[in-house]
């Protein structure tokens, strides 16, 4: 049935898809290939295939290495569980967990990458030169689970967010992928695409994992929307450089996360509709970005509640900014600020954290921003035994008690000028040259 | 084909599909279990299993009980038509209908509640207790009928949005659920979860049912978003309780629905770039919320056009509210607000009309919001025997004529103070006490 | 397997899908209309069907006519790639192409339009007189490619975006449509909808063709969201008449399109989150408009960089206005707007471009908008030979030697007044009747 170009991983000649995919796979594509060589004929080409994979559970051995258009690789379904939550489990309470592992359509990465060979670690590599640029790649409703990470000399290796592992990496320039209702899991890198060209990232759970969405090189028009993200606290939710026309909205993104956006060389792109939720500061990095938009955002910024992972966070300082920008004409309208923290953690100690900082360049837009900044006097630590769920959940509902927390709103460094900064604070919430920057505050009452 | 983990309703042993689904999937849920049973064996787990529900009409007689993680129940089709049009039209007319019934791959809930037990109104029940928390269950793409409300006195049963029917009733703590392309309707409840985390409901139709979605218990970090929906006017469209960091965007929410959005005790959440529309006030309720964003939305509300619903409304008085917030430090920034009704509708006769009403709380923020309240000096009341479709897009058009009506804009109570009101209506439009909140109004010429 | 209400069009015992699946798919659709006759049988109707259409290339010279409800269509692959790009590379280089032709699951529209009937140029055409209003139609992840553009008499055919063809039409007033995950490429209009009810036109791909959405006739409570859309420089990526309650959001459109989004006579509908790129003046137009918002949306205008298609553009003046609103009660709040072009290109020459134009009508609001003008002293053109790819990229990247373009930000008709205009510009950048509009300028130092 479903003519030629539809292709069961549990139902093809070459290999044992339990064992290694990766073989599998790449025999098909094998077959694609030799079956699909002429590019015009009766105005027919070469339209792809679609590989399905059913639910259930694939080792990767090899590399998959994909370098032709209009290929889909489907599963049923995204299959994400929380592997940080069990490996910070006791492993004498393993034998009663209903799951274990990751499921749905589950690609287990069994690569062995090789040191300082960021591509060796690939689950899935897409490479081709030469014209067109490959197109229309769709990854779809599947799971891809790195497993574990590895020791960096802590003893912990499990909370360290490193492997070397890559769920799909696109090492070329590439035109109208699509990556969807993917669940990818454990993994350093999430998703890694070079020069990428309306590209689509939508409605995936990608989580647990060292980076979620980099997006290298340079690209232009694509988006990244309606996902639910969180990377570790070495690594970014989603990195874009050199990119033009990128809209991120409506996501998602919770910790931890070095950082959940970070911009480096971006230029006329969106931030916008966003739930961004973080322990530290360094939220929203734009590093040399100009004429952005950052709107109708929700930033939450609070305290790891969580024992295990407390203690890690990504060195930043609570000066840095949970807004951080160097570069011009870049819009921040709009958005709603909570950053809540109690007194004992800020870093340094003492230090008067910073909410929304413009570190260099000129004539960026700040207005109609809403900041609410707390503390609490007295909290207690919470017990080392609550669960995750209950530990985040509990966090984030324990409101009582709240006082204000004295903040730089919004500092304007020396290096920055010409910004207009409108009804996002009181004055004695803004730290700025008043001269050289356009500020009205809050009026009072 | 597929393995043996993919499963479709009309190629099953165990029952008949069309006669009671119920029955087959249970029977595939317990085949699933028997063959996957170990949690850790090679790295593999229990991967779940994908249910595939082809295009048809299937009654569910018997409950689906759901306690496995990575199980997918897939349909084609989310077969919604307007059944609330079709109960009012007259029977003698249905003879010459194309369609009586929705269609797609439909389950009709032939279930018999029992009093006072909600969940045996269900027709998918997920429940498990102990670790870890049921995780990534997806439902795509089929259509959950409840086919018929009850009468509750006014002998106008198919008016009533009752029947004690559930679509998906989640009953213990779940992490990373998908609904998504989902139809549902005619059910009291249409999906109702307990403690969500990262919860995706993407992209559904959920219609005509006495309410839509139901968050209840607590949770974090989930998305509602891109959505058609709308709700009786006896239940919510969407209702969440106990719960941070929820995202509601890019959905388009029509009448009616007692409210479009209902939070209680909802903290740090967003509501952003969504379309709502109402024929009553309390559009959006806060009740003992903080720090959530609304920001973008456009608001409607004018008066119910069609003569079937006319007699009904959600008993509110037009000073409660379009905007109803009882809370602190929310932000209320960027949206439009458009109220329009004729003076007769007004409820009761002669009240003066509140769109944004602050009730209780410190410290909100509510800036840049533009506030169009508009009547009509002498409107028809439309013919009795138009559409629905052609009377509400009648009424959406008919513009003609309008004149300004007179209204609160803001209105803040006396149990809410310290309150930042800016560029959101005109002084003679603000109802507040202005030396306990600050506010600059829309200058004049 | 999978009932009798699945189909392949592979797998169908009348016609040839390669030669035509136009008569495949009818086949099938008289197949279920024989088979569903009944509409009310045991609370069953008629649940409809869907048709799978694996990866291949499918031509098709027979129409498709649908006149059934709940009906998926559904493919393995959007298939896109840009014909735009290819037909611009010499025709010697085609050789050395990994790809000519769009791929995935695709339709070749052989049909041949007649002149002057625009029905008899769709692939798929849906039509069906009486009640209920045909509903639940879906199409799913498969490519309709129109092929080639006809020659106009400028002897450059392909760059035309005219050629009599339709993608998906539909003629009559429809409920509940969903149209998701599609490649629409190379076709006069992509998709055209009349009276449509809560449509869905959500994560498409629609670009290269002459129009891409076109809601026309009336209609209520639809989305058209997450889509990578542009159209050709002589029609709309998005138009909408006589609509109320349309929410345009979290689409990332890029050129060239004559406009981005033409609304006329539409109300009470939203254009939030959206990134729009284009190369000429009239991005947004209203046309007796009422009541809508724009907000929190990246606007950039500037020079198309790719030589084939710079003899082209969409004909209006610069003092067109980027936004150009006729109509009354509008929000355009919290967007970013960048205009970006070297003062040769200004058409015609010397004049001063308009930002955001309000033409007629009263009481639109205008706040928080940053509107960024810049040129370019001494530019070089760049060389015939980039690709589109670099050229636009390398154009959205080149920033440097960016100075101040003086522009009206904010022009007010005489025709238009009582509008409200907040922190959106400088007063020496604002074009208006002071005394019979509300302004207020961004501050100075």
């Amino acid at each position: 049935m479903a003519g030629k170009n539809y292709y069961d991983v549990t139902d093809w000649h070459v290999g044992n898809p339990y064992t290694d995919i990766g073989e599998v796979i790449n025999s098909i594509l094998a077959d694609i290939k030799s079956r699909q060589q002429e590019t015009d004929v009766n105005d027919e080409g070469k339209p792809g295939a679609v590989i399905y994979i059913p639910s259930g559970d694939y080792h990767l051995k090899t590399q998959v290495k994909i370098d032709i258009s209009y290929l889909k690789i489907q599963g049923s379904g995204h299959g994400f569980v929380s592997s940080s939550i069990r490996y910070n489990v006791p492993q004498e309470q393993w034998k009663d967990l209903h799951d274990i592992w990751p499921g749905g359509s589950r690609i287990l990465v069994d690569l062995k990458p090789e040191k300082n060979d960021e591509r060796s670690g690939a689950a899935f590599l897409v490479e081709r030169e030469g014209d067109p640029r490959i197109s229309s790649v769709e990854f779809e409703n599947f799971c891809i689970d790195g497993l574990h990470f590895v020791d960096d000399g802590n003893g912990d290796p499990e909370n360290t967010y490193v492997n070397g592992k890559t769920g799909i990496y696109v090492a070329s320039a590439q035109d109208s992928f699509r990556i969807t209702g993917m669940g990818i899991i454990y993994l350093e890198h999430g998703v890694t695409l070079y020069n990428s060209d309306a590209l689509s990232v939508h409605d995936n759970f990608i989580a647990e994992c060292g980076n979620c969405v980099e997006l290298r090189g340079a690209g232009q028009a694509s988006k990244i929307t309606d996902n639910l993200m969180g990377a570790g606290y070495r690594g970014h939710s989603i990195y874009a450089e050199n990119f033009g026309g990128l809209l991120v909205a409506s996501n998602n993104i919770f910790p931890r996360g070095r950082s959940i956006v970070h911009f480096r060389g971006v230029l006329r792109s969106s931030v916008t509709a966003n739930r961004f939720h973080s322990f530290y500061p360094g939220m929203l990095i734009f590093e040399d970005c100009r004429e952005n938009l950052v709107s109708s955002n929700h930033f939450l910024r609070d305290h790891e509640p969580w024992p295990p992972m407390q203690g890690y966070d990504n060195g930043l300082n609570d000066d840095y900014g949970l807004i951080h920008i160097e570069g011009s004409c870049n819009s921040v309208i709009s958005n709603h600020i909570s950053e809540t923290i109690e007194m004992q953690y800020l870093k340094p100690a003492g230090i008067k954290p910073v909410v929304i900082r413009l570190v260099s360049g000129t004539e960026n837009y700040v207005a109609c921003n809403h900041i609410v900044a707390t503390t609490q006097a007295d909290k207690k630590e919470k017990e080392g035994d609550s669960s995750c769920f209950d530990a985040q959940v509990g966090a984030l509902l324990s409101m009582n008690e709240l006082v204000r927390l004295s903040v730089d709103a919004v500092r304007v460094d020396a290096a920055s000028s010409d910004n207009v900064i409108l009804d996002t604070c009181r004055e004695s919430e803004a730290a700025m040259d008043f001269d050289i920057n356009v500020f009205r505050g809050i009026p009072g009452k």
